[in-house]
Order: C-alpha cells, then sequence, then structure tokens
C-alpha cells in the first residue's frame, strides 16, 4: 500500500462525508424553500423581466422556482458523491503489484466505498473536477437567490427584507438603512467556488501514471469549498427562513404601471367584439400610453374613452382586470414542483 | 407563446441534438480505446510518476484507463443531456396566463422534451451551466491524453507517434521532426472550452423572472463549445487510431534504470533468506546505487556481490527479475474495466 | 526566417493595430463620459449602498468616476500594447542562426515594432496573456458601467433609460417595457471576456523552446475579443451618448426617506445646542423613526417635536436641510477628475 | 471618516506593502536567474519545439529568457502597485459631505498613498482587479519555469534535477527516483492564483456606489493570492538556486539524433559547390534518413556516400557540423537581455 493509496482513500471519504454535509444543508434548504414557498403561494407581485415590470406572478412562485432548482443541485451532489466515493489501493502505478485486487475490494467495502475499477498512482482527477465544479454550480445558484433578495430589499422596491434584528447594528437614526449584507456575501463567495472549480479543472491533465501538481491546488479548495459552500447554505437557509415579506410593498409595486399587464386581455376582448386587431390595438395603445404617462390605471381610463365604452362595459372591463387570469395555475405549477395535488 | 418560450425551447432541441452528436463521438471514442487497449494489453513499458520511472505497466493499461475515464464522460453527458432536455410554453413568467399547461407538455412530447416543472421567462440557467461544464470536463480528458501523446513522442521517449503519412509535409531533410501538433491543438482547445464554462457560470444569476445577458453569451458558447468538443472527440480519435506504438522503444526506455524497480522484491528475497529489514536494504542500496551511477543493471550486479551471493542463487535471482510479477493483475484490471471474463 | 518569426510577428502587428482601434474607442467613449459628467454634474439623486439610500450625489459624479476608470483603462492598454508590440525574427529556437540579429532590428524598425531582446521559437506569451486581461479588464468596467444603467432603468427606479426610439420594437401597448437590452447584451459579453483572458493564461506554460498549443487558442480568442471590445465600447458609447437621464424621477426617489439622510447632521446641530450626544440621538431617532414608518419628511416632523423646537428653529431646520451641505464639493471632484479649474 | 473609508484605505496599504515584498521576491529571482544564466552561458543542450528536437541552444539561454520575462512582471508589479496605492477618506458616498478633501491628501500623503482623485463608497475594483490578475500573471510564469524544470528531470532526459539532499527522504534503493516536487507544487499553485483572479474580476461590476460582495471575496483570495505568490517566488528561486544541471546529460541528448540539425548547412554548402537545390536535397535526405534509422551521427556518413564525398572534404564537413554555428550569437542575446558588452 502505496502512500498515495492512503491519501487518495482518504481524500475519498472526506469528499464523501463532506457531500453528505452538504446533501443536509440543500435538504434543510429545500425544507425551508417548500414552507415559505407555500405560505406565499398566493401572495401577488409583479414578475419582472429585464428589470422592468412584466405581469403578475406569486411570491410563491419565485420560492417555488428556486425549490426545483435547489433539488437537481440535491441530484448533482448526489452524482458527484458516487463519483468521488471510489478508493484506491493499486500501489505505485496502479498494477496491484503487491497487493491484490482483493484487498481493495475488502478495505474499500469496509469504509464506504467503490473499489476504483481501473487507476495509476492515484483517482483520475475528472472525478474531484466534476466535484468542485458542482459545488460551483450550486454555489451558482445560491448566488442568484442572493442576488434577488438584494434586488427585493432596494429601497424603491422593498418588497423582502433580510431579518433585521431590533438589536442589530444599523443606525437607528437611519432607519431604512437595512442593508442585505448575507445576501452580498453570498454573491461574492459563489464567485471564490467558480475560481476553484476552474483549478480543479486544471488539475485533470496530470502526466503519465501521476503527477503531483494536484496535490497543492487540492490542500486548498478542497477545504475552502466544502466548507464555503456548507457556510453558504446554511447562511442562505436562514436569511430565507428568516426574511421579512411585506406583500402590502408587492401589491403598490404591481399598480405602479396603471394595469397595463392587462392590456392583452383588453384587445383580445375587442376584437371578440368585432374589431379588427389594428383597431382594437390602436384603442389600447391610447389609453396605455394616457396610463403610462399620466399614472392613472388603465381600468378607469378605459370606460372614460368613448369609443371602448361602446363596445365594452365597466363590468367587462372590471372582468378583464382580474389578476386570477395571470394566477389561476399556479396551484399546477406547484403540484409539479412539489408533486402533490 | 412567448419568444423566449420558443427561443428555450429551441435552444434545447439543439442541445439536445449537439448531446447526441457527441454521445455518438465519445462511443466511438470507447471503440478505438477499447479496440487499442486490447492490442497493446501485454506491451510492456514502464510507468512513471512525477515524470520520474516507477514500476512497469502496459500500454494496455494507459488506454483501458482513458477508457474507463471516458466512460464516465459518457454518463455526464447522458446526464446533461436529460437536463438540458427540457422545453419551455409558458408565457413571459411562466404563469401560463395566455397558454394552458397541457400545451406545454403536448408540443414537449412532440418535440422529444420533458415540459419545465416550473420556469419564469426562461428555462433556469442552472441547467446549461451544467451543460457546458459537462462538455469543459470531457475537454479536461481530451487534453489529458493529448499531454500524454505529447509526452511519449519526445524525442528521447518515442513510446508512440501521431500518424505521420509519408506525403505529410515535414522536413525529410530532419526525419526525427515529427510533431505531435494534433495533440498539441487538442491541449489548446481544452483551454477554450473550459473558459466559456466559467461564462455558462456566470449566467446563471440572471434578475428577477430574467434578463437576458445570458442570450449574448450563450450565441457564442453555445455553437463553440459544441462544435469544438465534436471536433476535438474526432480528432482525438483520429490520432488514437492511427497512433504509431514502438514497442522496442518502451522496453529499451524500461530497461534505462537497469532494473530498479525490482529492489524491494530483492529485499523481500533476502529477508526470507535470514537477513533483518536493515542489513538486507543495506545490500540491495549498495548494489542499486552502483547500478543506477554506472548504468548498469541490478540483476546482474547483484550475483557479483559476494554478501549477495551467498544467500541467493544466480536462478533466484533471476525468478525476482520477472516483468510478470509487475504485470500479473492486468486481465484482472482489464475485467474490472470492460466487464469481460 | 521560420514560420514562427513571421506568424508571431504578424500577430504583434495585429494585436498593435488591434490596441490603436480599441484606445481610439475608449477615446471617444472618454469625450462621450466628459461631456455627460458637465452635463449631470449638478443633477441631484440618492448615492445607494448595498442597493440601499444612503446620501445625495450627482449624476455627473457617477460618470465622472466611469470616466477616471475608464481613463486607467486607456492607460493598461497603452501599456498592453507595448508589451505587445514587439516583433520576433531569431529562427527555430532564437538563436539567430541563421539570420543576423540587425535583420531583426531593420524588420521591426521598418514595422513600428520592437525586436525582442531575447526569444526562443516564440514571442512569451506572458505578453498575450497581460493583453487579453487587459481586454477582459476593461470589460469588466464596461460590465459595472451596463448593470448601473440596468439598475436606473428598473420600473421602480426610473432615473435614466437606454434611448428608445419611437419606432422601435416595444409593444406600444405596454409602453412602459422599455427594456435596457444594450445594456444587458454588454453584462453577458463582459463573460466572454473573462473566459478569454483564462485561456491566454494558461498558454503561458509552453513547452521547451514552444509547444503549438497555444495557437488553437488565439486563433480563436484573438479575433473574438478584440472585436467583441472593439464592440462592446462602442455600444456603450452608443447608450451613454443617448442615454435619457430623468432628474425629476431622482428628485422623486431622493425624497423617498423622507430626508432621513440628513439626520447626522441635525443631531450635530442639537449637540451644538448643548444636548449631550444621547439625548440628540433619541430625539432625532424618534422622529427618524416616525418619518420612516409613516412616508413623511424628516424636515417636516422635526418643528412638530417640541423638544426639538425649543431648541432649534424651523428656520435653522431648513438650514440644515440643504443639499448643497453634500455637494458643496463636487467642482473639486471634477477638477481633480477633469485636471480643470 | 466612514468605516469603509477606513478599510479600503488599510488594505490598499496592506497591498501596496506585499507589493513591495513581492517585488523584493522577484529582485532576488531576478539576480538567481542572471548569476545562472552566465553560469551555464555556453552549455550546450538541444532547444525543442513540439518536445521533439530542434537545434542547439544554452542552458543558459533559457535562463535569460526567464530572466527578461520575470523583468517584464517586475514592471507589471511594480504599475500594480501604483494601481493600489490609493487611498480614500471622502465619506460614505465619496462626495467628502462631512471631511475635507484636503483632509484626505494629508492623511494619504502620510499614509505613503495617492488620493483616489474620485470614490463613491470605496475605491474602484478595476484596481484590485488589476493586482490580482498581475499576481495570477507572474504565476503563469513561475507555473512555465517549473514545467521546464519537470521536464529536463524526466528519467529520459535528466539534463536538470532539483537539489536532491544526502539525507532527504527517497528511497536510496531506488536511487533514480528523485522527483521533482517543488516544481510539480508550484505547477499547482499557479492554477489557484488563475481561479483567485477570475474572483477578483468579478469584483468589479458592484452596484450603484458600492455594494459589499467584493469583501467576502477580498477576505479570502487577498491573503491567499499574495501569500501564496510570496511563497512560490521564494521557492521558485531556491529550486533555481540549488538546481544541478548535467551538461554531459545534456551533450548526450544533443547527439541524440545524429547532428540532423546541421542538415541545413550541409545543403547550402552542396549548393554552393554546384549542386542545384533539389539534388543537394536528395543527398542530405538520403543520408538524414539513415542516420536516424540508424541511430548514427550524420557527420560520419556523408563522407561515406560517395557522391557526397566526390563534392566536400571531410575537413569541409567537419567545419559545418560546428556547434558554433548555431551559438555564435548568444552573447549578443545576452546583451540584448542584461544590457552588458
Amino acid at each position: 500500500m502505496t502512500s498515495s493509496d492512503v491519501l487518495d482513500t482518504a481524500l475519498a471519504l472526506q469528499l464523501k462525508e463532506a457531500c453528505e454535509l452538504l446533501m443536509a444543508d440543500l435538504d434543510h434548504l429545500l425544507e425551508v424553500l417548500k414552507r415559505r414557498a407555500y405560505e406565499f403561494k398566493d401572495t401577488v407581485m409583479i414578475g419582472r423581466s429585464h428589470g422592468i415590470h412584466a405581469e403578475p406572478i406569486t411570491f410563491g412562485l419565485k420560492l417555488a422556482l428556486w425549490h426545483a432548482e435547489m433539488k437537481r443541485h440535491r441530484e448533482r451532489l448526489r452524482h458527484a458523491q458516487d463519483t468521488v466515493r471510489v478508493g484506491k489501493i493499486s500501489g505505485a502505478v496502479g498494477t496491484y503489484a503487491n497487493i491484490d485486487p482483493a484487498t481493495e475490494k475488502r478495505a474499500c467495502q469496509i469504509l464506504g466505498l467503490e473499489p476504483s475499477p481501473i487507476s495509476n498512482q492515484i483517482i483520475q482527477r475528472d472525478r474531484h473536477a466534476e466535484f468542485f465544479t458542482t459545488l460551483a454550480l450550486v454555489g451558482c445558484s445560491v448566488e442568484k437567490i442572493a442576488v434577488e433578495i438584494r434586488h427585493l430589499q432596494r429601497t424603491e422596491v422593498r418588497e423582502a427584507e433580510e431579518f433585521f434584528s431590533p438589536g442589530q447594528k444599523g443606525s437607528s437614526a437611519m432607519p431604512h438603512k437595512r442593508n442585505p449584507i448575507a445576501s452580498e456575501n453570498l454573491s461574492g463567495l459563489a464567485r471564490v467556488l467558480r475560481g476553484n472549480a476552474l483549478a480543479a479543472m486544471e488539475n485533470v491533465a496530470l502526466w503519465h501514471e501521476r503527477d503531483i501538481s494536484h496535490s497543492s491546488v487540492e490542500r486548498i479548495i478542497a477545504p475552502d469549498s466544502t466548507i464555503l459552500l456548507d457556510y453558504m447554505l446554511a447562511r442562505l437557509t436562514r436569511v430565507l427562513e428568516r426574511l421579512s415579506v411585506y406583500p402590502e410593498n408587492m401589491r403598490r409595486n404591481l399598480d405602479l404601471t396603471g394595469g397595463l399587464f392587462f392590456s392583452q386581455q383588453v384587445m383580445l376582448a375587442l376584437t371578440r367584439k368585432g374589431l379588427n386587431r389594428e383597431e382594437a390595438y390602436r384603442l389600447v395603445q391610447r389609453n396605455a400610453m394616457r396610463a403610462w404617462s399620466e399614472g392613472s390605471q388603465l381600468q378607469e381610463l378605459l370606460p372614460q374613452d368613448p369609443e371602448v365604452a361602446q363596445l365594452i362595459s365597466t363590468s367587462e372591463i372590471a372582468a378583464i382586470f382580474d389578476l386570477n387570469y395571470h394566477l389561476k395555475h399556479v396551484d399546477t405549477i406547484f403540484a409539479q414542483v412539489f408533486g402533490e395535488t
């Protein structure tokens, strides 16, 4: 048994255990995401593309989407664990010259590892590269959620906020100054995980039956990336668990565009009343522009437009401006994500 | 159906097909690796760690190890294909406001895609990041094989060479100047795949229900990384298929250290004859140092050393210096890799 | 003269010219940044840290800061140009075996290049790595400005907008839906430049007197990174040149926190009136909390608080709530940046 | 003075000092490189391209080339130091609202820093990104030298070796097994520096007047990258200082191709004797192929070829096979690098 047999098998045990912890972290995160997704399943807010208001969603949908993403990462981590959960006791160049293959099998069985079907002096580093890129991928989604929280906490938006304990540092003479520092911290750390993944990828192309250049890298990134991600998942879970959510602000922001996200349905209603597409478009556009420039509600302007009013009644208009139009499939989506009815 | 519904679903189809091609490339590569592994199963050569001679292996073992590695990549690609093989027809923010979830299911079924269980304006980019990092990981192993060929083709080593057709450019007044340019080319391209993977990872943390910053990236890296890897796998396969292998040079290099890789077994034999470990070590070391400094064969020096000669006979020594000691498990390893007996 | 002499010298000429174009791009960008900085020198807006309102600045300061940053990049590019503006005609391993050093000098002089003081088969790739990382660094700052514009264009903020021509595609029935797609595009492309820089860094450690692995990389990244950055700078310049700026919205947002950014000066004023720090803090905090929770203006609340009112008059309070307190050094800063008085 | 004023100015001081140490490291490395370059100025060895023998060089040329490269890095570090040697005491958003610009100037002067001409809450991160990419660039060249040493130490090449003290661990029953572990270690660490540089580049695009996401990154990479590079430069210097160089092995390897690198001059001599290019080529090729396949010396074969012998005398041939033909400009190159005569 050579020293590299021992070291590589020991590393496999460490990474296997690290995966165990990280999957437990993810399980906890998934649990919190699910709980809060149901809590805000029907909490309406505006969906945004390009940073610009698009159509209504619910805050629960956002959380459910994150849940689905983190579930994919759970599966990736499990796959990565299978990949690195591999021991090797096959001697200096992997030929079992001084050790029987059966010994490798036995030892691995005892340690809860799979024996590597073939190795040279070491276990091949494509396995570790998959492991570290997987950690980086999880980090990317942690960053994504963190960036979202930072967006929602902006002074102008303020639809959600990291929990801010009354005793927390922060000038109470500046009560608006609650900074999403946990989420900012997480955004940064994802960059470190990416950098480390890159180093792990460069570790694959070792020379001949091994060169030891991967070792100095792994002694840094193995503890750093696993501990960092553990910290990141735990901190993100805590942020989400205690996230302050402001449905009233969501509603206020939703109304900012005066209901313009109903334009399309108004147009459809007008065409159903006999207008051709062009005329319908002209009518809706005229009122939409006015609503936007005046900051008024499209629903209120439409009945004031004689051309519109003669075609659709106020109650028909009210029926169109129904948020449920946008949210009617929320339960379906939740069932698709959480597999429940 | 929004334009992002169309674009993202189209991208899924393209990446799915790209995966199909890349897996076919890998299948071809695996076939060639297996064929040549069996061809050189018993072709002895020195195994090297740190670039320094270690213990004997066979060239077939090297090829079998690459086979096992590429098989892992085959599985990773299949997983990545499952991950990106996902369509989405759920509207501007993923709420199915203007389209029925059943339509998405039907359309995806027709296209051979899975419907995304949840989406916002787009399919989430952790999927694509997994895809592009997987391409980069495959590239790392292509590089590893390419680097090995470059090593083996060095003037001083010359155990293998990229096929060099008689008519090929290259000064025939410099007949030694056959450069492993295909392998060098492949070594470089792996770097490009890694860079692109990184950009794909940065694409994950989009804002809110989507920002379009990922798009300019994907328009570059989606064609580039898939086409590059297709090219790399095809070129590597061709290099391996036609690789010139020089068993006689392998044998020559194997003998360079005068059989020092048998030192350990000599020591064990001496202790079995009654010497304690320290004395056995002293005897072997003395002859090993002489063999190395004189460039002679340890097997020939040992009988000349009276202290050794009185303990072990020449025929016993000959029995120790048997390459089969190192290669006795080659068949077992092949069975572990190729699942055959 | 070997083919690598020709190729490397040709590459030097290309990169030198690319730098020329990129520096011209930067000059144009700098000119636009300066012009618009002066245009908005006194246009007050809120400064934000952590995405949260902090203290007032002017939009001109933001532009001036970008100017200073791009000027640093101008200098970096010039340095990178000096680094790559190096020719080499020294033969297969750099010994001038078949060519006189004087010929190299003459040829380089004619081509406007410096002769490399020493080379092997090629010009060393640390030069090119500096070049490509410099392009990536410029890209990072392009991204930074692009991200800022995307922030400012958010529906809730809307302090600035990419120019949107009346005829531009975009539903006029959704007049709010003006997406900062140029800035999003630029944000993405910066990632590609970073990935390419990485590949260039991996090109440095070539083997012996050269291996050709850098070549496949450079054939991709040399045109891609230079053309991309040229495009990015030109597009960013155009975005900034025609950026719609909304001072009234800046003012509206500035007022969102009810003047809380004057808290500190109120406190100082109260201590000057004889209160100790703790008492002053208690008084300000009480009113600040009220302003924030009610959405009212601190300036209006203070005179209504008897404890405050007996110490400071309304006109004294008005004097404190003076934006000029925050902006008094804008001219100084402009002088520091633009070197004018 | 805000906390970010203090932190950023403190970081500037730390990075400035780190640069000081790293430049001293580089100075020491440069000194060693120069000393050893002159020591081996005329030590002939084969130059290699693509890993294949090309034409003769001297080991001193290799060292001189590294000297020139490290001198460029010295200059880059100096530039990077200028870039980060910048203090900032301008308040929460950089407006000097509560502090006079003159104070910033005075404080910076005392601390040996330049005052930033403009800042927001922090010093802009393009400065730090230049710093960390510069460290990574230096690392790339450390890796390049390390990779070269690993190549030269290969069992088949063995032209140089890391110093191996008699008492050093390593089986003396395997005296050939001296592994270039320091160089392998350095090869790996360069990857970590590259990963960290990437994280630093992603730190540039902060939001508005600052977001704090850069901070978690810098707390990791600032100590890690600076300390790592300090370690790397010191270790590389020690490796080079004590590098065992084997001129006799260099000479042995040089002779491996039987003097084929003189083919071109033989051809020229034959054409000077009246042969046309084609005939001359045919004659040289015939003997070159024989020398290569037989492992004999071209110089000895030529006089045995009647067609050649009737044109050139043995002494003329001897004059052609003169290594000085390849090395005649070594002094010139040294003068170009070290600026001496």
